[in-house]
Parts: C-alpha cells; sequence; structure tokens
C-alpha cells in the first residue's frame, strides 16, 4: 500500500488538458483544488493511452437530477425508471419481454477515473477503489439488476435504478439467478456499516 | 422487427477498413463469407462515432485457450482461475480481501459488435442481442460472479469464470447479496432450455 509518498503520485493524465480543464471535466472536483483529494484518498497517474472505446446505446431516465437525490440503495427505491434505446439497436429487445429482471451496465460520466484509495464521507475510513460500489474507478462503469415492468418498441420501464437522469447505457442483459444470484455473498469490511 | 430487408442493413463500420480485415478483426467470422452471418442474424450499421473509451486494467488467465474449451456454465467449472491486476492499480485491492464474492466485468475483445438479432446454434432461435448473454454485443462486456479465494499483492485467485486464457479485464467490484442477488429471478424464454 502507497502511504504518504503515493498521495502525490498524481499528474496530469492528458498532456493537451491544463490541470484546470481536467478537474472541470472529472467534476465533484472543488474548483479550489484541482485535484480535490480528501485526507487517505490516493491517486494514480492514468495510462498514457486507451486499450478499446465504447457506444451510448441510449440513456436512462430517472426522477433525480442532483445526485443528492439520488437513492442511497437502489432497493429503497419502488421509482419507475425509463430506458430509452438508441432505435438502431431495438431491435435486440426481442425476448427480453419474457424476462423478468435485466442488468444494465451505464456509464458515470462525471466521476473521475484515476483514484486507488478512496475514504467516502460516510464510511470514514479508507479502502481500495475495487472493495467499493463507488463510480470512481478506472473505468466507470455500473452493473445494476432491475426488475423488468414493460417493454414498449425500444423502451423499457424498470424499477431499482439509483442513477442520475440522462445517465448513458451501455448495455441490457437478461439476469439469471443460477449464475448471477448468490444470496449468500458476504462483504466483511461493510459488517454493520450502511453500503 | 426487421426481416428479410434488415437482414442486408449491414455496412463497413469503419471506411479506412476493408471489408475481409474488418472480418479478421472480429474472428469467428468464417474467411468465406466477410459478414458471417447465419440465417435468423441480422446486423446494423455501427455507429460512426465512439462515445467513451477503457483502459484495460488486468488480464484473466484461464485453463482455456480455445473457445470450445470454455465451460458452457461458469458454475460448472472448479477452475481456479487467476486474475492479474496491471501493478498501477494494486492499492485498489485494499479491503476486497473481506470480500466472499466479486463481480468481474472484462472485455471480450474476439466478438463482433454489429449483430441486433442473434440464432445461436445451442438453441436454434432468433433472439434480440439483449436478451442473451452472448458475447455479440455493440459493447462486449461480460459480467461474472466469481468467488474470491484469495489476494495476493496484485493477483486475486477466484473460481466460478468461463472466459478465454488472456481475457482483458476492465473492473473489479464487490458482490452485495443484498442488492445483486436476485434467487427469483426468471427468463422465460429459457424455460427448460440450457442456458
Amino acid at each position: 500500500m502507497s502511504g504518504a509518498a503515493g498521495y502525490w503520485r498524481l499528474t496530469i493524465p492528458h498532456a493537451n488538458v491544463s490541470v484546470m480543464e481536467q478537474a472541470a471535466e472529472n467534476t465533484a472536483v472543488p474548483k479550489k483544488d484541482p485535484y480535490g483529494l480528501r485526507p487517505g484518498e490516493v491517486a494514480v497517474e492514468l495510462p498514457t493511452h486507451f486499450d478499446a472505446s465504447l457506444y451510448y446505446i441510449g440513456r436512462i431516465h430517472t426522477p433525480w437530477t442532483r445526485r443528492e437525490d439520488c437513492p442511497k440503495n437502489a432497493r429503497e427505491s419502488e421509482a419507475v425508471c425509463t430506458v430509452e434505446l438508441d432505435p438502431r439497436w431495438a431491435d435486440g429487445l426481442k425476448g427480453l419481454e419474457t424476462v423478468s429482471h435485466v442488468l444494465l451496465l451505464y456509464w458515470m460520466d462525471k466521476a473521475r477515473r484515476d483514484l486507488v484509495l478512496q475514504a467516502p464521507r460516510h464510511y470514514g475510513e479508507q479502502r481500495g477503489t475495487f472493495a467499493l460500489r463507488s463510480p470512481v474507478r478506472p473505468n466507470p462503469i455500473a452493473v445494476s439488476v432491475a426488475r423488468l415492468l414493460q417493454v414498449r418498441g425500444s423502451e423499457l420501464s424498470v424499477v431499482g435504478l439509483d442513477c442520475l437522469d440522462g445517465t448513458p447505457l451501455l448495455d441490457l442483459k437478461p439476469y439469471f439467478a443460477s449464475t448471477d444470484s448468490v444470496p449468500e455473498a458476504s462483504v466483511g469490511w461493510h459488517g454493520a456499516t450502511k453500503r
């Protein structure tokens, strides 16, 4: 684990972007401190190149337009959300109407990507990015399970999301209990604390 | 749904790549037919630009080097697989050792991305890409649940994967039964057929 030395390992990921522009791009970074690191947070230098690329295949519409309004746990909300698929991909929904639950993959486009250690306010302890479900990660892809209510043309109605309105969609998959459900799974560090 | 007309909607996604090169890139496409479509499969024109980009953060090592050797269902195999994280991200594992199961996101880099309707050989019926877990999809990101055995430096030992040796890793997340496990979920079309 890196200690105080690692704390300053951050450099500018893209040489053609100024520090402040980079900070603006990554949002949620207070303007006064372009690094925006809290105590216990450690950033690394991002790789110099990308390895693969994504298409946004649609948008997710939810009732929440500010991060602080989003439910803390997706299962806490019964809000009906709409997944609007790009019409190009509409035929890809054939057969999905027979499915009770879907896996949604979406892109958390507001999150910075360079933190390896994080100190979320509600936990108050330093943990690795891969031990957390924080949007801040090298590839900010979220995975959510949602209950499917209806498929109408290229639109889906679902329950069980907690993301911001307008979030870009990357993929939809049928949820198979046989391989995706592990009721006995545990997260030791989580213990009695709330996710 | 597109019928026979849609069958020929395929065009060349990248103008600077010849049809045959494109076919080679997408592999699993027989050389004799650059489109490589089976009856019941429908391709669409891919968008002209990408929207976001990914870093490979490591590689997954499995015993399987040919697609036909991979287990059909990840839970059928007790093979121990190794996740080798790029050392840049090693600190991000802090706390993950307390987790029983992880979600692994990986990039199925051998899959073509333009099919909306597919006719997998073992099912013999036409279904939409988003009703299937096929690697062929606009963003070929797989989501797998694996049992975590050990974390050693920047390496993890896990059980429950079915991908090819060398598959690029995109993300690791702790699996939370409270939000990720839905034992009662069903896939209607799947019924008595095997996944």
